[in-house]
């Protein structure tokens, strides 16, 4: 049998990689003569470049841009074979990374730095991988690095962090779009969540940001005002597109430079050539750290089930846990969704013994499906 | 397709027959045409009588007898269609009833009253399942019911109860086997271990019945002494026998009665008629509450199993717990080994769940089972 092994990170755990080796091991156990096609996958967010590298392969590019707290770090870029430079935000200004520090603190800076520096070295099809960040400045901090002038009633320049946005007076935003107008901008995102309101990035995202219950109203207020100031000089109406509340914003700014909004997921399973590699399989495998109803709206199992079934190839779910929604949705969209958890367990023991319980349940299933297919 | 379904129950939380309804729950919701047959299991411990009667009916007989503690309860016996008594002696003196009471004081009484209540009502195929007894008086008592004198050094009788072995001078075994010359004993366990040493039944189950660790020896010493002394009476060596130590010594009483020891597992699943059911069905789910390398000592699963690949049955295992032995035994005598556990989770969620994670789980393996005969 020919197995097609394609799950996301099982995130603080297992990275995309091991996921697919703990599974080939299982697989392996059961059938010895299995052919097992590796194709970890992400959906946009933290390990997309690691997914695209593993698959593909390409040129590591490292650039030096602040993190979130403002510390200069050397930032990776992928420059796919294809020609397309892949930007993750989240190893730029990462949640992991940013630690305890305040979130009114942090700033997108160093994104725009990277994609001004992508511009510079001749880049001209760009795509940035939403996921993972830890900031909440409505990409403010981002398009200051990239020329937009943002500035207090005093005249004096701000660096666009979110405890600044409360002293923006007036922009200047003459030349911010130029440099973008012969670029090819994708960004890759599975949030469709306009900028501000109640479904608004920092409504919905800022609590796991740092953002208090009782400044969400204020701080909402704050990203609002920037985004109508600039969306008024540009004559734009970006800040209530889908997709403009991602990234704390920052899907707003790359909205704003003429960025086309896609499922992070789809894109890398269309690099990495997951709908031909569903032609020469019999099964697949998906999974990710914890499967829920949130699993269908764009997560990677959800974009490698949607192809497998496109394709009439089987496709099973192996994750840390399994969630089922009252409706059956989660179940309904796989051919068998499971857990690796063997015994009642803490959260502890099973991220620790995943790779373990991971291939002695795939091992399970493939028993499974063996035996269904030899009785059929 | 049809399914068979029979699982043991999960002890302390699910009976056998709510396994395998909820095992049918789940199957339904994957396959509403599904045909399911029902075969809760039992291996000759705790609800060995319930599952008997659930699946071929029988008259249900009730006897005063005293519990392991002395107390007079009325106790059931099955008396199936073909004539066979059942006694189930967890539920004459079983372990949950005898509570914090210490083990020296329980006594294995109640179950030679009911033989010998059965004898006189005429009973002459008598099988007795052994599992989930709380005693450990190597039978004495059980035999005193039944005739057997045991005398003090100065000729009191004794009871037989764990404390008075201690005082054992001499015995007097006149009649007591005639009675039993005519009946035809069965002994359902799934236990091989001897009487007594380090494999015996105070060494070797004694602590889980709360023999402290300190008594094990003098303990052992004593039963020792009582089945040599009437062995040697009646030119026996019944306390070498396999199985002599099952139920903390009453092995070692059915057997010195005549009676034939047999897997408890084998012998439930000769009356549920498994072999018959096992031609009509296309998949066979078993199960119990935690599945380890035990599971292949002769419990209800592994006897499932062997019957189904004797008959060419696919068959998968569906646990509260699985514990995979380092030799992948458990794994290599089932299509699939699966937990409920859902995610990582104490063990009371994992008890209190247990219905909806089972289906849940059945569901997800019938799912996974059509895709794959529907691909083959």
């Amino acid at each position: 049998m020919r197995w097609l092994l394609a799950p996301d990170s099982y995130k603080g755990s297992l990275e995309a990689a091991a996921v697919a080796e703990a599974m080939q091991r299982g697989i392996e156990r059961a059938d010895p003569q299995a052919e097992c096609l590796l194709r970890p996958m992400a959906d946009g967010g933290e390990g997309t470049q690691d997914a695209l590298y593993a698959a593909v392969g390409g040129q590591w590019l490292q650039f030096p841009v602040c993190n979130a707290t403002g510390d200069t770090i050397m930032a990776p870029c992928l420059l796919l074979p294809d020609g397309t430079a892949v930007l993750e935000v989240a190893r730029i200004i990462g949640l992991p990374e940013a630690g305890d520090s305040p979130v009114a603190q942090r700033s997108s800076r160093g994104v725009g730095q990277m994609l001004a520096a992508l511009l510079q070295s001749g880049q001209r099809r760009i795509a940035v991988a939403l996921g993972g960040s830890s900031t909440n400045d409505g990409g403010a901090a981002c398009l200051a690095a990239l020329g937009l002038q943002l500035l207090n009633a005093r005249g004096q320049r701000l660096d666009g962090a979110l405890q600044d946005l409360s002293q923006l007076f007036t922009l200047d935003a003459d030349g911010l779009l130029q440099a973008f107008a012969d670029v090819e901008l994708e960004i890759w995102s599975d949030v469709d969540n306009p900028l501000s309101g109640p479904r608004g990035a920092t409504a919905v995202f800022g609590p796991q940001k740092g953002v208090a219950a009782a400044d969400i109203a204020r701080i909402d207020g704050e990203i609002t005002h920037f985004a109508q100031l600039l969306d008024a000089r540009l004559q734009r109406d970006t800040r209530h597109l889908p997709g403009s509340g991602a990234a704390g914003g920052l899907g707003y700014a790359m909205l704003l430079l003429g960025g086309r909004m896609q499922s992070g997921a789809q894109a890398v399973a269309r690099h990495l050539g997951l709908a031909a590699a569903l032609q020469r399989v019999d099964w697949v495998f998906s999974g990710e750290g914890r499967s829920d109803s949130q699993t269908l709206a764009g997560k990677a199992p959800a974009c490698v089930a949607a192809l497998a079934r496109a394709a009439g190839v089987p496709v099973s779910l192996l994750s840390g846990a399994v969630i089922a929604d009252e409706q059956g949705a989660l179940a309904g969209s796989f051919d068998g969704c499971y857990s690796l958890c063997n015994r009642p367990m803490s959260l502890d023991s099973a991220m620790q013994e995943a790779p373990q319980r991971l291939a002695q349940l795939a091992e399970q299933v493939a028993r499974t499906i063996l035996a269904a297919r030899a009785a059929a």
